[in-house]
């Protein structure tokens, strides 16, 4: 049965598989200082322009956002701003709290932070009996499956300089975010705009591993170990190191791009397809589809294509499609088909 | 000039200096385990009806707060809930997220945590990939002057309760709201419904000093290990028994309650007065009183009488008038004058 | 050329590779609640007889210890104790006091805690001032490749329960521990004397993954959200289970304790031979081994075998010698080789 | 009966009571931002020769150790180096892990951390997977009643600069140590060699009130928001400004010193005369002393004089005798009295 719970549910596309078989018995020099994520690093550099930025690989996205902005948070009383909706806010179980900041939140515009929100905040918070916004916290593509515009990204950059705050952006999606077809951001620009950002293999294909790409070089300094102090660096740290030479081996037409994009594309078919059956989709150009439905079929899409309830209305339900690297077009026909027989 | 900046601009009520003046040269235990202190606690417990209580002496009201809820939140991933207004939440510079806990926020009913809320904001968090609420944090009096009412407190307690919450009450100015006009609460009641509550001494009349009362006995133990991990724990912490037992000496007709009363008579006459001329301000039956006002006004009356900016609408600011232990009905007469001259 | 550097050098045994592959494109529930998890969970509670327990998987030992560790000091105030050689004092960059709590270290008799002295240091800190001992870290194999007697496992359980101290075993290399020449305890006798323990893959030749097998019931709620506070939750923790699964299929006899004594095996060939050179070397049952050599044939044999310096004494240096699960005979025969030639 | 007890018994001085009184119903500015802080704070950097130094004025010694070094350990994973019995090592209660930084100790050399020692440490901490000393913690007086000399104390800022440390020097004692028969260091050292001190009111006659001495400028940015976000910022900041103000009034021969050189005095007398009974004392020039009894003896010593029992050898036990402000000369004669009639 087709499955849309989530894009991490595979367990790795069989190149990445096939690349650490490959390199399966040699010896490697340990915790990320190995050949493999040397040449990752570099790869991921040129890719994003960012010649003098440092790249580190660690294994989920939770601990990536926590060693980036417990990078940027030195004190206690430095907090980072994030939408209401954001993943560190919502999803993560107070990790960034568990560090000692806390986390100030806008109204989610779309997913997203707005700089109108952003100046408000921090306008806000005025003395020392308030915390001190230092870092804002975005995600590409959104929670709710939302992308940035070049446009916002460079206000956001603008009034970050302004108001003396690092610029985060946790790209757990971002290949999503990148090859969806309302993009216009390139990879190029992240560097321009962020302090650091976070480049997403675990929810695109690979076994694990997510790649902190740092840029602002007043954050790189022992950043390794922030990384052994927060339990996140990895021993065998070549084992990312591999995947994503693998995955950007041909940069913008390499496998981490085009998995995302055929992820994207299943997922317009999908839109397309709940539209057609006069659904109440939210618009979203990447891999995570938010749909109303009664809440009785809610629940059985629940049980039989694994997706997750997002919110409850009474007679209605939200529930969240995801396609993944692994999705094809014949699990969207079985879910149209499961849906119009029963609408 | 009067003031109406705050409860904390005099230094102590006379009687309360001369009890330690009166005490100066003795020879006492150090770290609250004197006489005095042991004096002042059953004092309190018997007050509050409260006799397995256990009641330990603080400097400041952050502290207080941060003490008391670090004993209910054990483990990172647990978290209190506080109105959006909560001291916790706004003006204690992330305190509580500096020991590693977040603060989830409900809107503010008044100033104040409502049951129906908080049932909302518990139910939300459904999993293990959000915090987990284990306490309640509210205010009484409130940030805002509000004061809760024995059915409000009895309804938090049974949902706590039902919930698997410890509910804490920030008694800073419990002074003011129990002896406020719309006050139906007894001390004993506070017992009954709290798992702890603190009784605030700084903002009445005090030198310094705050008492934790402690009533839920599981979290009794090693309290003072603590409190001396936060910083909190005074060498000299019988100059706060020594104030507390001068302070609550006759009960419900001692200095604390007299001297908080007054305030509140104070702070009615002010409230008659400002509203005699026309003026819009927040129903507060404490020592509070949030005052709208003509900007440039406004502006005088925080440089003349001290008064905090509270909200900036454009045209009109809204001004915080606090009165406290050592205010007169002069001064009202003075600041009304001055407003009426202006107005 | 033979490497002695560490034991997680290698990517991983094929097998487990093969197994990974193998499952490469089923969907699986994710964070931990597969099939595959549940499965090696099973498996592990059977071979250390412990049926009530519970077990979660992570990505390293360093998370793995603080994961374990934050579960049982509760408080800030409360302390692990731990041999001054311990992994979490030297090696985790501060990652325990990162999360709020002090280790308090005794000296290590042979890489081990001994009762005498956790009786010791436990009745040293004794009133509110000082930190309150509430749980003990041992290691085994400990970081200098000594392992644990049943007798002293037994005696520091007993001294565990008198005191009110929960004990913690890093089973990083527990391989090697168990499969020891000198070992005489049962994977059954660890579900009696601890509180939890870990059981090490990343170090006897898993990709990456480490059990944490969580014996006392006290401890088991809500751990989940702690894992996930901290970072350590994996998206795809089926990747971990398949190999447990693999690894363990067949007990005591199993790939996981076939490596670890092949490990040992080539250990102590290569003990036999230095000792045959006339070198000092430290006796270890397991896979590691300290060789103290002259200081500029320590730094030949670091720079081309890759052994770790462990201690400069000036004219001499001792260094480390590291076998893993990919380590063979030959190897063994061309390190000895070199150093008969220059000794 | 004579009290040996502590320093900290007593209330206050009459003069800094009296002093508070006298201010007793002025309007004063919260939070530490009033007239008599302001000129308290001229006051101190005066005397210590420190112009564009800032001073905050806490409550109490462990806040104050726990906001200094939070000013200096900006990650988590910094630490700082201490002597093994350095106060915040051993007891204040695990104040600085719980803030997440680990407290890395040398051995105490008369109390001491020396400049070998501490080159020792910062040398074995060698890479990432340890932790990195960033901050150096020094008491004068010491923990057993030891001060520093000035060739001490340049030697060890020495050490810091070439190494990148910060020296922080509690002074909890430095009246005590400042005028004590065996120092030679002046106040205007103090702000050559240190980044930060503390001035201690506690221990000194003061009803309670420590002084921050912040000299690195690069540390002086947002020290209040620290402060209130450790819950250590006073309310009636004033109340401590005002007695600050009063002690330091005639600088070199003000109260402060008065007091401090008093108390050493009497530690003088009480030093010779229990060597005089031919009993074994750790010699120390300030008001603390460490004497060697009958076990017996010692108890009875603890009961009456309330001296504090500070290492069991068996059939002896070394007592703390502290002298305070309010200690004088009939307190010496008896207790040598009661001690000569019991040897």
């Amino acid at each position: 049965m087709a499955s849309f719970r989530n894009d991490y549910g595979v367990l790795a596309h069989p190149r990445l598989l096939d690349a650490l078989s490959a390199n399966g018995m040699n010896v490697e020099i340990p915790y990320g200082e190995d050949i493999h994520s040397q040449n990752a690093e570099r790869m991921i550099l040129d890719l994003f322009g960012c010649p003098k930025g440092k790249v580190h690989f660690l294994a989920g996205g939770t601990q990536t956002n926590l060693v980036a902005l417990s990078s940027m948070l030195r004190f206690p009383y430095e907090c980072v701003v994030a939408a209401s909706s954001g993943h560190i806010n919502v999803h993560e179980t107070g990790a960034i709290e568990g560090g000692g900041h806390k986390v100030v939140t806008v109204p989610a515009e779309n997913g997203k932070v707005s700089v109108g929100k952003l100046r408000e905040i921090v306008a806000y918070h005025c003395d020392e009996h308030m915390v001190l916004p230092k870092a804002v916290y975005i995600s590409d593509s959104t929670e709710i499956g939302t992308v940035y515009t070049k446009e916002e990204l460079l206000g956001l950059r603008k009034a970050c300089d302004e108001l003396g705050l690092y610029l985060y952006l946790d790209g757990a999606r971002l290949g999503a975010a990148l090859t969806s077809s309302e993009n216009d951001v390139t990879p190029k620009l992240l560097s321009e705009v962020c302090d650091a950002f976070s480049i997403g293999g675990t929810k695109n294909g690979f076994l694990f591993g997510e790649a902190l790409v740092v840029v602002n070089q007043s954050l790189q300094e022992n950043l390794r170990f922030l990384i052994k102090n927060k339990g996140a660096m990895l021993a065998k740290g070549y084992a990312v190191g591999i995947q994503f030479e693998e995955a950007l081996n041909g940069g913008n037409d390499s496998l981490y791009f085009c998995l995302a994009k055929e992820s994207n594309r299943i997922a317009g078919l999908l839109l397309k397809g709940l539209k057609g059956l006069g659904l109440k989709v939210a618009d979203s150009p990447t891999n995570q589809l938010f749909v109303e439905l009664p809440s009785p079929l809610a629940l059985s899409i629940q049980e039989i294509f694994g997706c997750e309830i997002w919110e409850r209305k009474g007679e209605t339900t939200v529930v969240r499609f995801v396609t993944s690297f692994a999705s094809e077009e014949k699990d969207v026909d079985e879910v149209l088909g499961y849906l119009r027989a029963r609408l």
